[in-house]
């Protein structure tokens, strides 16, 4: 195929986790909330679904933004709205790396950051975490245009320390994206970062603590500079009026997402227990989902296929350091149970054994 | 700020038309459709907002694809969803141009295929049309990896024939955009080029004959592996489930499309009318608006100026060949009679005269 630029026939493509198109699935492998979004959010939904939807959106989704600035302090010229944080990060890498820049994540971590960068023909350095999902000493790379850190880390659900992340941004000459797609599930944030660092970009969305992952709702947080230099780069009416409603409700009832985010961290607790009783390796998680290993001779590749014929989705990697492991998103009491059932009935069996 | 690229710093960004704030606007200036949506749309929104979106939607928007791909009398794998067919463009930039590769479009033409090389650091080259609105016989040019042509081009609104696109596209080593925005409206299209062609990718949107501008639907038609190329470029989830659920109820009511299309026909025959009646010359228009061009004494600047005062918006160009200028969108009956009477009122007390 010659009309492709070159790194766009090399590369494969991003593979989303599967989402099953026939119903009866339990599914615990794209982190999706398992409680309902805001009610608030659905009726605005269905009252902005009139005639006005014949007229462009705001370019800016300025209710939103402002929205956003209100509950987040900071203010509305340091917010920028996407459809889910994806396409905040699409518009970071267009920005901030050209063909052959230097862009830095951890590893293992989403590996979406990478796909984004083989897209731009930009190059890509990953820095292993330790083993313990810290990052290393040696992690900046000042010459990196853009160093992407998520946290909470998928798939670890570990934190790097708020101070650790400001020392680092100190250290470079590019950009340090902050992926808190997870932070709602999680014992502190650093929002705070962008009011301090002129090189920080903070990144939420309402995919997970939203019950949102429907909508493409994301939101990115920086200085006046940085955001002006991003809408640049946007598609004009990037949000649409249903996601400006929609956003706008959600941030209008933070206690739904407070309160879902509590029942979450119970939850993540009991799942995580339970794992360890089964002998699994967890990682402390402050996101909401786990990452479980599993030891010899249950295999983590065989239990994930095994539960997939039972209509249990988890999230299986094929990818180093991952590959005796599955991540597990915290579902309901329920989900939690059948799935733990079914897990110690396979390695009982030894269905699941190397 | 050097956090960002050159190019991007360089750049001025890419200004839409107004979106006024307040209400009581006559708004002939963005090309919206004056009138509103199918009611079974606004319906299958609403039906949409339910629980569910608290999933991740279908990655590839599957049922909106198939559906167009019925409508439109292709294959399915030939489809592309996209947020508008803004995103679609982005899409295509990126798959297919490079830093420093070649970019054309004729000229003057939609100006966002220009913003998006300069956010890419592609080279941008336009070609101007004839004093007729036709491609110049030497428009071809084979190096370039992407030939943009809308077709009706905006803001003319002429329509290129089909056998000049076939032979362009012949001619080209690159892709060939035929950019349909406003094909509803024109007397016939060029999706079948798609079948014949492997180099040929059709752009259609729902903002215009659709009366959803609101919601951002576009779809992208070409050959599999230029589809299947692209995929690898989009974000994995672009477009939402209200996005999906829209687009299938939208597709399942083209009556409702052609009805309007129609009444924008007659509408349009009007206003061209009016508008030579006060002395314009009007381009034929296929289109759902016009560009009608005033001679002096009377300034198109200034008309476009009073008519803002009295809270009609028309759309002004400080462009080359356009400094004459208005692109009028054809809006309801009583919208032109309002814009008609307040024209006519300016250019006899000669409020408008340079």
């Amino acid at each position: 195929m010659t009309y492709f630029r070159k790194n766009i026939n090399a590369m494969g493509g991003y593979t989303p986790g599967k989402q099953p198109k026939g119903g009866g699935y339990i599914k615990l492998n794209t982190n999706e909330n398992p409680f309902p979004p805001s009610p608030k959010v659905l009726e605005a939904i269905k009252e902005a679904a009139d005639d006005e939807l014949r007229k462009y959106p705001d370019p800016m989704g300025t209710a939103a933004r402002e929205k956003a600035a209100d509950v987040f302090g900071v203010e509305p010229g340091m917010v920028l709205c996407g459809n889910g944080s994806d396409e905040l990060l699409t518009m970071i890498v267009r920005a901030f790396a050209g063909e052959g820049d230097l862009i830095i994540t951890p590893y293992p971590t989403y590996s979406l950051y990478e796909t984004l960068a083989e897209i731009q023909g930009a190059r890509f350095e990953s820095i292993d975490f330790e083993e313990d999902y810290s990052l290393p000493a040696d992690f900046a790379r000042p010459d990196a245009k853009i160093t992407f850190v998520p946290n909470p880390n998928s798939p670890s659900g570990t934190v790097v320390p708020k101070d650790v992340l400001r020392d680092l941004a100190g250290k470079l000459d590019g950009i340090l994206v902050i992926d808190e797609a997870y932070v709602e599930f999680a014992d502190s944030d650093c929002l705070g970062l962008v009011n301090e660092l002129p090189n920080v970009i903070v990144l939420r969305t309402f995919s997970k603590s939203f019950s949102l992952a429907g909508m493409r709702i994301g939101f990115g947080f920086a200085q006046k500079e940085i955001i002006d230099g991003l809408i640049k780069v946007k598609d004009s009416y990037n949000v649409n009026r249903l996601f400006i409603a929609a956003a706008v409700a959600g941030l209008d009832d933070m206690e739904h997402v407070r309160g879902n985010a509590q029942k979450i961290r119970e939850n993540r607790a009991h799942l995580t227990q339970q794992l360890r009783g089964l002998g699994a390796y967890v990682w402390p998680s402050q996101s909401n989902f786990v990452l479980a290993r599993f030891s010899p001779p249950v295999s983590a590749r065989r239990l994930f296929e095994e539960l997939e014929a039972r209509k249990i989705l988890v999230r299986y990697f094929k990818y180093r350091r991952l590959e005796d492991c599955l991540r597990i998103t915290v579902g309901t009491r329920q989900e939690i149970d059948a799935l733990m059932g079914a897990m110690a009935e396979l390695v009982e069996s030894k269905a699941v054994v190397v």
